[in-house]
């Protein structure tokens, strides 16, 4: 390979910066040109392409978002939209690409490669929820952002001695409810891996007052039901007026922590590596403290699974 | 004065315990005894009143929230209310109290003050707007609080080209939408004090984004309208789609910042001073630079005023 | 006036940009062209200036440093440096100029406007030691990058029952030392303002020690001297074991607080103002909670004087 | 076991107090009895022992530092000491014990297994330099401080064109350095686990130079030199003048990352475990994602690895 290209797709994460940064200058290191794609698969349609020298990615480690843009494209989904993208592929001179997105973005980047363009996934998401991976790009700085916030609703819920909902986001997977409920000391923490037991809860919040336990934290993820919802049922069956709080998009964004850094370059190197071993279809992740890369279908034909033992964790020590 | 009280009622506010700490160590060294009351005028009601010594308020001057907690009370709304809280102020020792809150726990202390117990106000509350003093205590740690999720809440805009509406507190008073608007770098404020004007806005943006802006950061007061009401006229009537994030909760608590800190130091400390030399109903402020003090029935009878010529500035920069 | 340009000089300050910001789309909103000088006064002789549009200051109020650069310069200080400043500014079309720095750079805005080039300054300094201003731009961020180190430091210090001495900046002026050991609750706070009284310090320490006092935290502005000699003499003197923390280098970035950015806003659109007037010598500031101008030679013939009552106070409440 | 204790000794680090919280209460959730021994082995030996309560470690989740103080004790290190220990252990009637600190601490836990009394050792740390485990707890905190100090530093440095020298911690163990140095994009990492090479090192500064790099961040952990050696060694042989700055004991304190907090839970709630099951002498730790126990020797007579293949990715992305 003499040229590769990096786009990043889908919802932005923190981290994703210095991913873009990591292959470019991994790429250069290796003597290969590297070209950034912005705006994501569109921009690809498109022919948004522009060189990318070691210095265009100075200064980006330590910022949110991402440089190259990103954008939803419906077009790609279509033949005619995959077959564009390839030519304008071509047309560049590039022999290989990295996607950095979630599930979504690998799709495409396995259609580009059995179309027999060659595309390397690295995971980033704050949602934490590709499976062959144990960590995405993003969800360290996420949950960080949701602990401070719980930090701060704290102080309040114990100034009034109230119980407050904070919802997070988490359509299909709890982890960031589940890690930022452990870390926030929260008392009750709802995901989607776990049936809703509004009797179990509510009986939690009662034996909770009952020992003098005077303000209380629900963390639930968006996947079970949202905030003002549950603020619902709670107060009609249990006659608990609680104060909701919905994080929304705070989480996505904020200048990535040290390990969505570390995280981004070891991802974008060995991206980088495995595409000069001119192999496609391969995804990269942390499997048991290891960088490895794998089959990208894996990443959307199975499940990831959330770590329940956290979960029993938090209820044994939230009492 | 031998001895005097301070309590804490209404929202709580970042500095409100730098406030305590001052009343308490200030007393001291003026050779006064201080005592807590608990839970605002409830508290108070209920004789949740406890003597607190220089070391009960160590290391509290960096905690949000309030060491005292606070509470809502309707029964002080009455006489009968008012006359038990005189009983236990007086069943208790205390020959005069130090409020900490916003304009609602001031009509209480001047209901007190007027029965003959003399009381002073320090205004504690995110709001900023207490007639009478140029900033209330907790204001500048709410308004860090939301430029921080501004500038989290950029990177995705910028990152995804949208339009963002972002809601902050603020019923009667612009303050924290105007400050923030400025120092965030929003294109629109919206703010209670100015006459909603749709058509303008629309065009604003749409100017904008013939000038090539691609992202768009719209700040509203909640005094205004709620962000999803908002983002329903604008999709309605140009067709523009945003995002909208409701900060809510987040922006009363955290580690209050300096100059809340100094702040609630200063008003604390006033507050002692102005209740030893036997004066109640005075409400402490700060007002062209100097800590003063003032008849506390103006900040409740007089109406505050957003320093308009932010918004002036506001519109000139955001071009 | 057709065309004005802008610089920074002498230390960075967080808030800079917000300033660089508001002189550039100020003087475009006014109809004037904008020039942005690299590099300081070095920039100026070299003729470094480059046109700048509202689209170039975008994105940047949120971040610390300059965009304009810094530098020392020497030859500028001379008569063929400043005539060839003077050249410069004619080639480039300019008809005055914002400076934005410190009292050094005052001098230098002095000097141009003398030879008959009317240039206004906005001060950029975290040391906030400017006569004719109650603040300058930095100082607040300054500020709360220290006591988010005190809040550190003193975990540390009441976990293992230590005296802590922190140093930070202000050579000739205490207002750092001092509104952070009032916010951060130290014990001691040494400032050049005030006589070093090595009997007085120890005395307070020990008798701390003796009412229980397990842990303290010293202030010393780098003025006074620096924190290690400090802590020899406490050793020698009264046998008491410190441990030493210089702030240094992180007191002068990160990106400015909501008070920063709104204070450089204002400060450069102000100057702006000023400037249109044809009014050149002139310097802004903050007088009173009023933006004023005023001769700018007051900023360096006269001196800046510290409020010495957080000084008392800071000794009342830190029993 | 009806009733064991716990304590931290050794440096403080960020997150103790959620291990410490974790043994209360996954201890009380089996049914047993818990103590807090305050001040480490000092207080052990004094015997400042006292119960705890679940509420005792409520709301100290988000604190840094540790709730039960700590301590350096000489006397311990002696059989009489040691004995005395022993004694206090038994009147107050406890099985085991969990030590949370670093591999000094180990030492001393191991040396009360030895004599009988069964104890666990749980890995606080900022350090990150106890073989066995991937990673202390602090570590995560105390290297998001250092990138936080960094990002500052180098607007500064970018503003002013300069190189700046950063000391971090790290007298053996040059893990902080390596992944501060790669997530914080050092241009140059120099750590204790490599020999230290002053040609290559201003090799490099000299080619940065010449390929228009104007500013540049060295990151020197405390074991190679200190920051000002190292700055008067590359003015002596290359005539670059730098910046210093030596970060300090800011490094050990604040709020806890969501990891660190986390971890504590897992490694606090683990050790209970393991304690429960009557064995001493077990270290708990993270291995290749898994909580593990190991033997506790191995803590103190195996040397810890740093990750060399981060230096290695750092050297390649910083060019």
């Amino acid at each position: 390979m003499k040229r590769i290209g990096v786009l990043t797709s889908g919802g932005d994460s923190p981290g994703m910066n210095a991913a873009i940064r990591a292959v470019v200058r991994k790429g250069i290191f290796h003597g290969v040109e590297v070209a950034g794609v912005f705006s994501g698969y569109q921009g690809l349609i498109d022919g948004r392409i522009k060189n990318m020298e070691a210095g265009d990615v100075g200064d980006i480690i330590q910022r949110g978002g991402t440089k190259l843009f990103s954008a939803r494209c419906e077009e790609f989904r279509t033949d005619a939209g995959q077959e564009k993208a390839i030519e304008q592929l071509k047309k560049n001179g590039l022999d290989g690409l990295v996607v950095i997105g979630g599930d979504g973005s690998y799709r495409g980047a396995m259609a580009l490669t059995k179309r027999g363009f060659p595309c390397v996934g690295v995971p980033g998401t704050i949602d934490n929820d590709i499976p062959g991976t144990d960590y995405t790009i993003g969800f360290d700085t996420a949950l960080n952002t949701v602990i401070e916030a719980i930090d701060k609703i704290r102080d309040t819920a114990t100034s009034h001695e109230r119980t407050f909902i904070i919802e997070v986001m988490g359509r299909d997977a709890g982890d960031l409810a589940l890690w930022a409920g452990l870390a926030g000391g929260a008392e009750t923490i709802l995901i989607p891996e776990e049936t809703f037991d509004l009797d179990d809860m509510i009986d939690r919040l009662e034996k909770g007052r009952k020992r003098g336990k005077k303000h209380s934290i629900i963390i639930v993820a968006e996947g079970v039901m949202n905030g003002n919802e549950l603020a619902s049922l709670i107060e009609e069956r249990a006659n608990i007026e609680t104060r909701v709080s919905v994080l929304g998009h705070i989480q996505r964004g904020g200048s990535p922590t040290a390990r969505d850094r570390v995280l981004g370059s070891l991802f974008g190197a060995r991206a980088v590596e495995v595409l000069l071993e001119g192999t496609g279809g391969r995804a990269i992740g942390m499997k048991n403290h290891q960088v490895v890369d794998y089959d990208m279908t894996k990443a959307f034909t199975e499940k990831h699974d959330a770590d329940m033992s956290l979960y029993t964790l938090s209820k044994e020590l939230s009492i």
